[in-house]
């Protein structure tokens, strides 16, 4: 009787331990931001294995080491700058030889390395650990350290393990992903690159606005998300100049009005030209709006004050500041100070005087 | 003694269908193209609840339907046109309602739609259906019908809402992923439109460029992996022109040998835009060469033979059909068999045979 109740009990933990780690593996899954899969991982192995702390590493090709890379405000920044070598620790053991390893006296493995211990101010006694496999090549390494309800058993290896391939995935998946998204801002950059080449006194330009609306967007506290589009924006809101002939573009003096009218369609056409995509549909306003002026002289709507999009208005400021403060065929660059004059002047007619305020002291007078 | 036997016994199944669901989750995970997970999915539902059929349908938002969209091959094609409302069927309700159900009499249940068995010929006794949640949003829904060892039970549908939650991960992770490869060509594209837009003779000639090198892909039977990078390729092969002047780009008559060597620099310009783009490394190659000649007099590095990359020298067959279709400043379009007899005259010398000898058959003689 006694036995099979064991058994029952103990099966009964085991279902527990196995909804739990489908509800962590949910979780972890439902990401493809690795800093916070990384963080939902370590977290799940504490929780499964009972254990005061877990990590998790990858490992960098270019140098064959384990890193922890862990994120900022977590226990643990210490660990941020430990690299461990494939040859070294339980870690380095374990990643090298893709075999799960169960350690539960560390003082006494020879493989033990007490660099991180020292690192962290930490003092590990008993190690899990596993590899981060997928389709059998190693990502890294996921470990728990001191177990706090006695030793590292069999089960709790077995659930490891199930734990390590469904993070696995979830590595693979943001890397794919990660690597997608630097393709995107990639070719994006580099288009807008090219697309100045054409005009040698634009050198630059797109990479000085997008700088200042940083500035900006994080005196403004933005979220990521909105963050995000206001880069893409100020990146991508001269690309409707692509179609723009280099007569007009790169004249040097002043535009007929008729050369300038063909010169302002560009926010038209920098908006169509994005019109297809449905990720960048949260762009095209701001593309589309960066020419408006806040007293409704702008173009190509004539919209005014507060039905110009937000971002729109802080293109328009980072965009002027840097057209005032860099050389230009028909005169020299202003100053940052006689730049950030003038726009305090055209504030409320041509600029959002908001924006204006907030901009001025976001950007270090001995700018770039 | 019989009773814990029997609790020992059934918890033992329980643990090793949670096992089973870990692994499920782990392949189902594993990937980020839609049709993959979805038939993975509908493995995994089979499998876990030892059913008939299983079936994944996702919500259509701007039709309020839910559809199959089966891939070819699985059993089942006539699904593929099924559409069901989301007033329809038990599906429709679970979709509606976000409430998990098991049917273990379809005839009896008023919810019953038969449509759908009579579309894929098939009976349907008994039915459990989960929402696909995902942060509280319905993405669809999974089934699986006609268990074959009895009723459905609510151990299924515990194991069945854990995997469905596995499931809305993978699915949700696909569809950003979808997304931003969308946004990923589609930049792509609309900047190599632009780009031509400039050049009033060349307007759609990297699509055709594109379609061309499609069929030929297809002729030589390419993988799905190689076929993306011949098309990016084709998609990028003249982005060099991006910083190209006008008064070279869009001349109207021969160029002198001057501006002969900055047009010629495209190829290698545009492999220059691309090279800080690690996910675009294997388009590079194609982009560089696609103006080298089989015969070695080509540019910019006089390769020869075999040494120009194979996409290479297949956008140069294309590349060259295209522009002696069109019409030129200073010459008619030749009519597509004219074409084809000319790439015959420079095949071994301009062209590979080979290229040459699978390009004709693969592109119809009316062609666009």
């Amino acid at each position: 009787m006694e036995s099979t109740d064991r058994i029952s009990t103990d099966n009964g933990i085991q279902i527990e331990k196995f909804k739990q780690l489908v509800g962590l593996a949910s979780l972890i899954n439902s990401s493809l931001d690795q800093s916070v899969i990384r963080m939902r991982a370590i977290e799940a192995a504490k929780t499964l294995l009972n254990a005061e702390e877990g990590s998790m590493m990858l490992i960098d090709r270019n140098t064959n080491e384990l890193y922890f890379d862990v994120v900022a405000g977590e226990t643990g920044t210490l660990l941020k700058k430990v690299r461990i070598g494939l040859d070294q620790g339980v870690a380095g053991w374990v990643a090298t030889n893709a075999v799960p390893q169960i350690v539960n006296d560390a003082g006494s493995d020879p493989r033990f390395y007490s660099a991180v211990d020292k690192a962290a101010s930490f003092e590990t006694r008993s190690i899990i650990a596993v590899p981060l496999l997928f389709q059998g090549r190693v990502l890294g390494v996921l470990e728990a350290v001191n177990k706090i309800t006695g030793p590292f058993t069999q089960e709790d290896l077995d659930l490891f393990v199930s734990l390590s391939d469904l993070v696995a995935s979830a590595v693979e998946n943001a890397n794919l992903h990660e690597e997608l998204r630097e393709a995107f801002f990639g070719i994006v950059l580099a288009l807008a690159d090219a697309l100045e080449s054409r005009d040698t006194y634009t050198g630059g330009h797109t990479q000085r606005v997008r700088h200042y609306c940083q500035s900006i967007g994080t005196a403004l506290q933005l979220g990521k998300n909105d963050m995000e589009i206001l880069l893409l924006s100020a990146i991508l809101h001269d690309i409707g100049k692509i179609g723009v002939r280099d007569a007009i573009l790169c004249k040097e003096g002043p535009l007929t009005r008729e050369e300038a009218a063909l010169m302002s369609e560009h926010s038209k056409k920098g908006a169509e030209i994005l019109s297809n995509i449905k990720a960048l549909r949260n762009v095209i306003p701001s593309v589309m709006a960066h020419h408006e002026r806040f007293d409704g002289n702008g173009y190509p709507d004539r919209l005014s004050g507060e039905d110009i999009p937000m971002f729109a208005r802080i293109i328009a400021v980072a965009d002027t500041f840097d057209a005032m403060t860099t050389d230009r065929p028909y005169r020299k660059a202003l100053t940052p100070a006689e730049a950030f004059a003038e726009l305090l002047r055209c504030s409320g007619t041509q600029f959002d005087p908001d924006v204006v305020a907030k901009f001025i002291p976001a950007i270090p007078e001995e700018t770039e």
